[in-house]
């Protein structure tokens, strides 16, 4: 594996254990200033409303199993298609289970780490 | 706009032309051997079952306006995300409009034309 690809996975399982910590500051450094969540049903969102989107899911366990089932990268840019499960958990309820994939576009920074530009997230509530 | 990118934007316009008028081969021809589909709630899909679907679609009116928010060009590859609302109108009922974003993975064949390689599809039904 290229020290490229390495980093990738490095950063989905940081990704994973960040959001599964609660530790908004640490997943909002995988991100680009200028990074673009799309979601179905909604308009895109910027880092700010992800960051307000953490600040309200206080409380609430997110634990997420991700499988990466391709990883193309171009120089300074790369794509990667996830298959992702995350079971998130109230504070007081049931676990929902929302499982799908996601169509990500990374790049590489200056100081040569990557992090997230785009993301297209499919995921969907699994039928109980 | 240089020429990839004017290749690019035309092949969108081909793409929404040749669903309207229904004509599969000029929409498969658009796409690579290895395409990937992704849309919310169903397994990734292939060209055969993108040409399969579009058979069973006969008769289904299906215009489309796009509008492409973001466009990047990474040599023989590309990226790009659309805004998209596609009417879509049973023959005997009544339209059904779906609204949202794709982010689209592009590739540049050896013969200089750019074809579609991955496609994750974020529209949902409208709220009637």
């Amino acid at each position: 594996m290229d020290a490229d690809e390495k980093a990738i996975r490095d950063l989905v399982a940081t990704w994973l254990s960040a959001t599964k910590a609660g530790d908004t500051a640490m997943v909002l450094s995988l991100m680009s200033d200028d990074v673009v969540f799309m979601v179905p049903g909604k308009e895109p969102f910027d880092r700010e409303a992800f960051a307000a989107s953490s600040q309200g899911m206080k409380g609430v366990q997110i634990d997420g199993k991700s499988e990466i089932v391709e990883l193309k990268i171009l120089g300074q840019w790369a794509w990667m298609r996830n298959r992702l499960k995350v079971f998130v958990t109230p504070p007081a309820g049931h676990p929902i289970v929302r499982s799908g994939y996601t169509l990500t576009i990374l790049r590489k920074n200056d100081d040569g780490r990557w992090i997230i530009a785009r993301d297209a997230n499919l995921l969907v509530a699994e039928q109980g």
